[in-house]
Formats: C-alpha cells, structure tokens, sequence
C-alpha cells in the first residue's frame, strides 16, 4: 500500500491579513480587510494571523491590528493570533484581547538582527518576559515562529542543528508552556528533503505533548506543496498559507508571497484530508483578496476554471 | 530518521521538444528547434522527447521531426525517444533511426478518440502491432504512455483500476518485452496523495524486471513538484518535464506546460539525487525557449534572482 497515508487532518493557518496585508505598499482601508477577513471565516478558516503588533512607524500596514482584533471579539469559534516581535507587542496584544501570541525570532543573527533589530540572544530575553506574562494570563498560548530555519538571505543554508540550538534554549524559557514550533522557509529556498530532515530530526530531540510543529512556506521555488507536504509527514500538523497566495515584496522581483491557502486545499482535498475549509468559498475570497489595489498574488488554482477546482480522489 | 529519503538517481526526460514545441502555433524553424536541444544536450540531458511521427496535416509542428532524428544522429549517448500514436508512425520511426518509441494510449475512451482518433481497443491492436515490429528490430524498445491515467477532461476522475485494466491489456501484448510505462496526468489534476495511491496499486501488480515506471505532470495546479516527487517514493524512476515549463495551450487559458524541468532538478538537487544536470546550463536552456516566439512558458527557477539558485542541503 501506499508509503504516504493523508493525515485525518490539517490545520490551516491563514496568514493572509498579517503577511499579505503587510506586503502592500500603501496601508489598506481597515473596513477593507475586515470585509477580506470575514470572506475567509465564511470560507471555513478558524485559524487566522490577523496582524501584528509592532512600531506603526517600522510597519504601517499593520497599525489598526487592535482594531481588527476588536471587530472580531466575539467570533469564539475562531482561533486568532498576532505576531509580536518583542515584549512591548505582547504587552499590547494581551492587553487588546489577543489569546494566541506569535513570537518570532530567526535561527540566523544577521536575519534576526535585519527583521527585528535585535540579537537571537536579546529576542529570546524577550521570549522570557513574555512566557511569565503568558503564565500570568493563564489563557493565553505561544506560537514559536522560528525564521531563516532553513535559509537566511545573508548567511545561506541553515544546518538542522542550528534550528535546534535555538529551539532548545526557547524551550527551556518556556517551561511546561504549550508551544506550536513553526519551522520558517522565510526565502522560500527550501527544498521537500531538507524539510523532511530538519523536521524528522527536531521532532525526534524535541518529541513530547506540549509541542506541536507546523511549517511556514513559501512558493517562490515552485516548492511551496511539496514542501507543505513531506512536512506534514514528517510531524508537521499545522500549515500556514496565505489566500491568493498575497504577498512577495515590491522591491524584490520574483519573491511570492506564502503558498497560496488554495494551492494547499486542493491538495489536500485530494487525500480526503480534513481541513474544514470550502473550497469554492475560499476561492471567492481569493478573487476579492487578489483585487485589493496594490496587491501581488501567485495561486495556481485561480488561473483554472472554477468548474474544474474538485481534487480528484 | 526521515521517512522520504532520497533516492540516489532520478532520469529526466526532456519533453520541451515534443510537447513544448508541438504547443506553439506557428511550427518554429528546424534550425531553431536544433540551437535549443543542444542547449538541452549541453546542460546535460541524456534523455529526450524529440518529435512525434504524426500526420504533418494534424500536427504541422511535427513535421521535422525527422530531420532532427537526423540531426542528432551522432550522439551516441544520448537517448532520444519519438511518440508515435500508430502503427504508421512507429514505421516511420524506426525507418528514421528512432530506438525508443513513445506509444500514447489513454485510459479513458473518450480522450482516446478526441486525441488519436480511435477506441482504446483499436490503438491496442496497433501496439500489438508495433510490439511484433520492435521485436525484429530487436534493439529498439517501447515506452507506453498511458494519458488520462488520474483525470480526464471529458469523463473526469480516473480510478487506478481503470489504469489497471488498459495496463494489463498491453502487458499482455507486449510480452518479455522491455517496457517503460508513464502514467500521465494529461489535465494537471492529480493530486499527491491520488499519484501516490495509482503507483502504489499498480506497481504491486504489475512489479517485474522488465518493467520500469515513469510519471509526466503538470503544474497547471501547483502540484507538479509534489506529484512528481510522489510518484517517486512510490516505484517511479523516471520524470517527464519541460524546459521552462514550455507548453499549454493558446486556446486554454490557464493550461500550462509539463512540470519544468529546472523545478524538479532544484527540488532533487536539494535531496543530493542525481540527474546529470547542470541547473546553470539548464536555465540558459530555458531563458532561450522562453525566448522563442509564441511559446507559453511556466517556470518558478527562471523568476528568482540567478545566484539563488542552488538548493540548500
């Protein structure tokens, strides 16, 4: 029989309205992005980035996260989470009401110093101060996303170990905190083999209940599947996409945004994998989301016909 | 340890000059054709789909593919291969010097008559036909190219044990015959979990010594990498892709070419699997067929910047 069963289930985050949104030069009109978010709830997503909360002066796009957030207060079936980079952003997205905090730090010192000014050792001081605080709020959990984990613009290929380096010092500051650990393809470089052997290697040294993995990819490469895909069966059980595939940089030519939410339905679809999300409602959203001014988008899916979007069994 | 280990060579067959040039409308010059495969040959291919041996009158794009066979003539280490739809062109074809013949034959009728104008049964009788012929050449050999074999455009969903069924009706004509059987995902469709699935049954069925397996995919999807890597950790040795993704369809908005080459050897590359490519060379390959007039193209490694181009381990 087949080598790869499809998993029951993956959960899909979608990080559209935090890495899409982000990479749109002029900052979009809040009621705009709640018009955008509340198509990807009607599509059947539950899990959703929805901004993040950092200097409004370093990112503007993200600057009415709060706002957000409080459009959506009382959604109990949704699961959001905002990205904080420091303690300053965790502090002020507990205090907005958000229940699921993304710290992110890169593996590589040049990419965290370049993404959040910082050294890997000062981001995960921060990481620190912010587990008490999560202790303190006590309902509150913790998405480590880890960046460069196979990549790093500056320094190039990132060794499994030293993905594991920074994982186990995060993990001794988080004690028995629950973590979900994304590994990050943040260049989208990665290829499905070094995916397979940094997670089947983590998952081994790392194994236990209060972790959960989940990877972070892009589909720049073309990889952006397959990629998804030998993660999810290599440990993975949460993957982030991005609807439409929003994204990509304007000043880097050929940068795509995340693998578009749609690509990764579709096959998923296709093993009979439980991810809750309609297809064809998540492909309106695509429309509405790749007609947003200023937006740059790379989905397969949307360049079919719409008759023709069923996965083959 | 990872469950996906590599494999430690992988063949690519360069389809870009049938499939690829057979897409564009105005049939490019043969001296053209000639620049482009030496680039091919160049960047390594050892293994190459150079024509078809069809009605010049139903496919104009064709009509030289002698004229290339004739060409390359010399080229001792290559492997060249033609497809023929019928006996006529397997006649033609070994009468030029072809040593490998493609037979196209498609699991479901319907693709079958709109693409060679005949029944599944008629186009068996013609491989019998063609097997008796082979067989007194004696060091010419077959490859079988079984279309629709995960989705057809007219009849939908293909289940394996349709694939079984025309499968084990050609065995039966071929034979102690050497064979190379590709199973074509001629829509795009198919998924990964759908390819792992029809390889999985098949090859248990149909596992022998003279047997060898291919797959020829698309990325219309977004799945070529994934299928093709799919198909490889479930009995495939063999990959069918297109310099550039060149292909698809000026009447098929949409449609794109086969998985292109450079894609599938940055993604083996990653897991050290070897191809005998140069990805330089080979991009050099693709920027010219990009180049060509009226030629549709489809590639993730040609959009990223040239020094990024070397996967990571």
């Amino acid at each position: 029989m087949s080598l790869l069963s499809p998993p029951e289930r993956v959960d899909i985050v979608e990080v559209a309205p935090r890495d899409g949104f982000q990479s749109i030069r002029d900052p979009l009109p809040t009621d705009e992005k709640i018009r955008c978010i509340q198509r990807l709830i009607d599509a059947g997503i539950t899990r959703m980035e929805i901004g993040s909360f950092v200097s409004p002066r370093a990112i503007p796009q993200m600057a009415d996260t709060d706002q957000l957030v409080a459009a959506f207060a009382d959604r109990a079936a949704m699961r959001f989470s905002a990205l904080v980079p420091n303690l300053r952003g965790a502090e002020l997205a507990l205090a907005k009401g958000v229940r699921e905090l993304v710290f992110v730090v890169s593996v590589s010192e040049s990419h965290n110093q370049g993404n959040v000014r910082r050294s890997v050792a000062e981001s995960l001081e921060d990481l620190a101060r912010i587990v008490a605080l999560l202790k303190q709020e006590g309902n509150a959990c913790l998405r480590l996303d880890l960046g460069t984990s196979f990549d790093c613009p500056y320094e190039g290929t990132i060794a499994w170990h030293q993905v594991d380096d920074v994982l186990t010092r995060a993990r001794d500051l988080c004690g028995d905190l629950h973590l979900e650990v994304a590994l990050c393809d943040t260049t989208g470089r990665a290829t499905p083999y070094q995916v397979a052997n940094h997670f089947s290697r983590l998952v081994e040294r790392h194994a236990g209940p209060r972790l959960k993995w989940a990877f972070h990819g892009h589909d720049t490469y073309g990889m952006g599947v397959a990629n998804a895909l030998f993660a999810i069966h290599h440990g993975a059980t949460t993957l982030d996409a991005a609807c439409a595939g929003l994204g990509g940089c304007p000043f880097a030519p050929g940068a795509t945004g995340n693998t578009a939410t749609e690509d990764l339905v579709y096959a998923l679809n296709g093993g009979d994998v439980d991810t809750g999300i309609d297809l064809a409602r998540l492909l309106e959203a695509a429309d509405a989301i790749a007609a947003l001014p200023g937006g740059q988008t790379a989905s397969h899916l949307r360049q079919v016909p719409r008759g023709r979007v069923t996965s083959p069994p």
